[in-house]
C-alpha cells in the first residue's frame, strides 16, 4: 500500500466515507435495536491525533540501518510514526479499537519498499543472518491480525509490496496475465480492462488489498460464483523464500505429485514473500444485470439458491441471501432513493405486504447476478426467475441490483462512524455443505447473540448472508452489532470482542463449519486452527514452516502460534 | 481388486480382448508403418505359464505371518504366486514385458486386504516397528510403477483396497458422496447410478481403478472437461499415516490455511493409505450426445478446441481432438462396421476429398459431446457446430462418437496382442497453456519419433491428441509404436523403452510442458520431479515425507527416489 490521505485509524482514504444524509431512519433504528443511549448518537468521539501516539523508538542501530539503505533504493527506508502506525495492525475491529485510542506497543521498527524480486531476496537473506523478523504487507486489510507485529525482542520490518503493482504481461491466447503481487484491485483490473480483461475477484476490500494478500489467505471475491475463489483462479505463484526461491509450473493442471500451488496459497507470508503470479483472466463481459429476488423466508429462499446452484445450465456471477435482519437492515437503514428503502416507502410496500411479503420481519431479500453476452444474461434470467418463481421468490429488478453495487465497497467505511458512536461491530464468516447450512446458521447466529448479551453488549443486533456457493454448499457471512463496554480501555474492548468470537467460533466448530472459507487464519483463528486440521495437519504446517523459513522469520505467530 | 479371471500379464480380464475380425487393415498398414517383417505378423508369442515364473519365496518367518493373521480377518493373507505376481508390477510398458516374460525379481511377500481402517491403522503401526514396507494398491493400474515394490531387503507388503469398495453414503441435498477408497469406477458407478447420480470420472482404466488410485495419482477421467479432473471432484479425503489420521473437512472452500486436502491428492501412497473420500456428484445426464468433427489441419482444430473451451456459454462434456496420424490410425484401422473407418469406406469419402479432407493424410477428427436435458444439448450442439464450422469443421455425425463409446475402455486390450507380435508401445502424457501447445506437440512428437529410430525401433508410428482441456490449455497424449529389439532379454526391451521415454521428457519439459497431467510420478517420473517442481519443491516433499512417515515404510522409492 501506497496510498494518500489514508485514513491510518480506519478504513480507506479520507476522502471517502460512510454519507448518512438521505438516511433519515439509520440512527433511531440502530438505537432501537441496540438499545444504545441518546447521548451515544449525539457524541462522537473521535480516534486521537497521530502525532499523540507515543511510539517506541525503531530498534534499529546504525549497522542495521545503512545495511537496508544498502539492500534497498532510495526512499524505500520509512521509520516515521504515520508508515510504522499505517503499518501496525490490520483493519479488524479489534485493531481499530487500539488505533483510535493510540495503543501500540508493537509497530514494526521499519517498513520498505523493495523495486524487486532481487531486492526481496537480498532482504530475507540479510533478516535470517541476523535474526530479523519479516512481515510481508499487501493492502494491510488482513482482519484477523495477518499483518500484525508479535510482541518480540526482534527487530521487527515490515515489507510493503506497493512498488510490485504491475501486470508483467497478458497472454490473450491462454487467458492467462502475470501480475505482481503488490498490484491492488484498481490497479490490476485497469491494467488488464485496457487489454479487454478482468480478473473478477472483487472482494469487499478491492479498492485496498492487494493480489498477494489475495493469494496469501484465500480470499473469494464478491463474484466468486461466477469467477471462483482466489485459488481457483491462481494458475502460478512465485514465492521467494529465506531457503530460495518456489515457483510452480504454467500449467492449466498437473499430476505431478502433491500441490505446492495449493499449499503456497494460504501460507499467509509465513513461508516467504509471495512477489508475482500467474492469473486466469476473463474477456469483459458485456452485459452484467443484477437484480433483488424478495422471498417470504429463509428455509425458502436457501432452496431456491441451491436449485440456482445445482442447476446445470445456469451460471449466476453472483448470488447473495441477505436474512430476514440483514434484509430489514438494508430496508430500513438505506438511503432513501436508493434499493429498498426507497421500495419500502413506495406504495410498492403495500402490494409487497398484500403479497405475504415484510421487508422488515421475516422476508429475505436475494441478490443475483448475471454476467456476459446480453441475449445470453436475458436467457439466464428466463431459468433463473422460473425457478425463484417455484420457491415464492419476487423480482424487484434492477433497482436494488445497483444500489447495491453502488455501495459494494461502502460499508467498512460506516464501521468507523459506529466505532465513534460506542458501538461494537464486527464480522465472522465460514462455509458448510447445503445440507448443513441452515443448522450452521442457527448455531452461529445464537451463539454471538447470546454472547453479545453475556458480555455487556446490550441486545445485540446481528445480521446474516449466505454467499459464495458452490453445488455443494456455501459461505455464512454474520455481521454483528453491539454497544461497547463503557471501560475507555481499548484492551477491555478488545477482550468484549474477543468473548463474542471465541464463543461464536466455538459454535461454529461444533456445528460442522470451516473455521474461515476467505478471511484466513492469522493470529485471530491460529488457537482453533488444530480443531479444524487435526494433530497430523498440524504437524504437516510445522514441517513446511521448518523447512521453509528454517531460522522462523517471516510472519511469526501467523497460522501458527508458534 | 479382487477380480476373477484377471490377465495377470496384461489387461483386464481374460474374457475380453481387443477384437481384430473386422479389421482387415489392422495388420497390412501396422507392417507398412513399422515396417515390422511379415512372420512377426503371422507368429504370437504368449507369455509364460504362471507356473513356470520362479519367484523368490515370501520372506516372513513365523512370527511375522502368525502377527499378519492377528491383525487381518481369514482369507485376507495371500503368499500364494497368482497374489505375488498380480501385484508386483502396474500395468505399464515395461511392466508387462517384464511379466510376458516371467522377469518378476522383486515380488511382494504377501498381499494383505484389510477388511476396515482400523485394520489397516494396526497394520501399518506393526509395519513401523518391525521396519516392514507397505504397498497400498487399488486397482494396479499405474502405468509409472506406482505399486512397484523396491529392491529391498525390507519385508514388502501388499495392501489391497478391494474389500473397501462400498459408497458409505450419498448426500443427495450437498450433491456429495462418502466412497471407499478400494471401489473400483463400476462398483462405485453402480451404488452412485442407482440414486440417479454419477461421479463422472472414466478414465480409459475405469474398470479396473479405484476411487484411492485416482486421488493417489490425480487421474483425469475422459470427461474431465465436464466434470473435472479428480482434484476437482474430491471435496475430502481421509487418509490414515503411519502418525495417525489426516482427514480434511467436508466443505466446499475453506481458507483455513495452505490445503492439506491438496497435499494428500497426489500423493501416491506415500505418507500413508487413502480410505475414503467425499466426492461430488453429479445427477445422471438425460442425454449424451458425442459426435465427430472433421477438420483441414491440426492448426485449425487446435483453434476450435480453443474457441469451445473459452466460450462463456458451452459446456461440453468432453473434447478430444486427435491429429492427423491418430485420424488416420481410426480410419484405417477401425472396424469396417464402425465410426470412421465405415465412413472412410463408403461414398462419403468421396465427399470428403471433394471438400478437401483427407482422412487418411492431413485431416484431424475431434470428438466433442454434450451431456444434459435434450433441449439444452441441442442448443450446445448449435452454437457449437458454428464455431467448429468457422474453422472448417465438418460434423460426421453421431455414428463416430457412438464408436469411440463403444471402445473407449478397450485399447489397453489391443496393447497386449501387439506385445504378442514384437511391437513396442506406449504412451505419454503432458499439458501446457494453448499458446504453447503447438509448440510442445512438435517438441514431443519429434524427440519421440527420433528416438524410436535411434533405439532401434524402426520409423516409429506416433499419434497424440488434445483432451482434458481448460479455457487455459489443454493436455497431450501421445502413443508411440515401434518395432521391439530382437534381443529376448525383457530387461533389453526395457532399455529400449526407456531410451524414448527419456528422450521424450527430457524434450517435453525442455517445451514448458509439465511432467504430468494425469498418470502422476511413481517410480518413472521421480528422476525428473526436481526438474518440474524446482530444489525448495522437493524439499518440501522430503519435509512432508518425514513427518508424515517418519520410518519411511510408505510405498518406498514413489515420488521420491530416495
Amino acid at each position: 500500500m501506497d496510498v494518500l490521505n489514508l485514513r491510518w485509524w480506519g478504513w480507506g482514504t479520507l476522502d471517502q466515507s460512510y454519507p448518512l444524509e438521505g438516511r433519515t431512519a439509520f440512527w433511531p433504528t440502530l438505537q432501537a435495536w441496540l438499545e444504545i443511549p441518546e447521548e451515544w448518537i449525539a457524541h462522537e468521539t473521535p480516534p486521537i491525533p497521530l502525532e499523540d501516539i507515543s511510539l517506541r523508538p525503531p530498534r534499529l542501530n546504525p549497522r542495521q540501518f545503512s545495511a537496508l539503505h544498502k539492500l534497498l533504493s532510495e526512499n524505500a527506508v520509512r521509520t516515521d510514526q504515520r508508515a510504522r502506525i499505517e503499518h501496525a495492525y490490520g483493519k479488524a475491529y479489534r485493531d481499530l479499537v487500539r488505533l483510535r485510542a493510540g495503543h501500540v506497543p508493537y509497530p514494526p521498527d521499519v517498513v520498505v519498499y523493495p523495486d524487486d524480486e532481487a531486492q526481496i531476496a537480498s532482504l530475507l537473506a540479510w533478516a535470517a543472518d541476523n535474526d530479523v523478523a519479516v512481515i510481508p504487507f499487501g493492502g494491510g486489510s488482513s482482519v484477523l491480525g495477518g499483518v500484525e507485529p508479535p510482541a518480540d525482542d526482534r527487530l521487527i520490518i515490515t515489507l510493503d509490496l506497493a512498488r510490485l503493482d504491475r501486470v508483467l504481461s497478458v497472454d490473450t491466447t491462454s487467458r492467462t496475465a502475470r501480475i505482481q503481487a503488490g498490484a491492488t484491485g484498481p490497479e490490476l483490473e485497469a491494467q488488464l480492462n485496457a487489454q479487454g480483461f478482468t480478473l473478477g475477484h472483487f472482494p469487499q476490500s478491492f479498492e485496498f488489498s492487494t493480489l498477494g494478500g489475495w493469494i496469501a489467505t484465500r480470499s473469494a471475491g464478491q463474484n466468486s460464483i461466477g469467477y471462483g475463489k482466489i485459488e481457483h483462479m491462481t494458475q502460478a505463484v512465485r514465492v521467494i523464500t529465506p531457503i530460495g526461491i518456489l515457483e510452480t509450473k504454467d500449467t492449466p493442471a498437473t499430476a505431478a505429485g502433491p500441490s505446492l500451488l495449493q499449499l503456497l496459497l494460504g501460507s499467509e507470508g509465513t513461508y516467504g514473500v509471495i512477489t508475482e503470479a500467474t492469473m486466469r483472466i476473463h474477456p469483459l463481459p458485456q452485459a452484467q444485470d443484477y437484480r433483488g429476488i424478495l422471498f417470504h423466508s429463509l428455509e425458502d429462499s436457501v432452496a431456491a439458491f441451491r436449485d440456482l446452484m445445482q442447476h446445470r445450465q445456469l451460471h449466476p456471477a453472483i448470488i447473495r441471501l441477505s436474512d430476514a435482519p440483514e434484509t430489514a437492515a438494508y430496508a430500513v437503514m438505506g438511503h432513501e432513493h436508493h434499493g429498498l428503502r426507497r421500495l419500502a416507502d413506495t406504495l410498492l410496500e403495500r402490494y409487497l405486504k398484500m403479497r405475504g411479503y415484510d421487508l422488515t420481519t421475516g422476508s429475505t431479500l436475494m441478490l443475483l447476478g448475471f454476467e456476459g453476452d446480453t441475449p445470453w444474461v436475458a436467457r439466464q434470467w428466463n431459468v433463473a426467475l422460473e425457478i425463484c418463481a417455484d420457491y415464492g421468490g419476487l423480482s424487484l429488478g434492477q433497482t436494488v441490483g445497483r444500489s447495491w453495487r453502488r455501495e459494494r465497497y461502502a460499508q467498512p467505511y460506516l464501521r468507523d462512524t459506529l466505532l465513534g458512536h460506542g458501538i461494537m461491530v464486527d464480522t465472522l464468516e465460514t462455509a458448510t455443505t447445503w445440507s448443513n447450512l441452515l443448522n450452521l446458521y442457527t448455531a452461529m447466529v445464537q451463539a454471538m447473540k447470546k454472547s453479545i448479551t453475556e458480555n455487556g453488549g446490550g441486545p445485540g443486533y446481528v445480521m446474516t448472508h449466505v454467499s459464495h456457493a458452490y453445488a455443494q454448499g456455501a459461505s455464512l457471512y454474520s455481521t454483528f452489532l453491539g454497544r461497547q463496554v463503557a471501560d475507555p480501555d481499548p484492551l477491555a474492548k478488545q477482550a468484549q470482542w474477543q468473548a463474542v468470537k471465541r464463543a461464536t467460533t466455538d459454535a461454529i466448530l461444533a456445528a460442522g463449519g470451516t473455521l474461515t472459507h476467505h478471511h484466513g487464519i492469522g493470529r485471530d483463528h491460529a488457537p482453533w486452527l488444530e480443531e479444524e486440521i487435526g494433530p497430523g495437519g498440524m504437524q504437516v504446517l510445522r514441517a513446511l514452516k521448518s523447512t521453509l523459513d528454517p531460522a522462523g522469520i517471516m510472519n511469526p505467530g501467523i497460522l501458527l502460534q508458534s
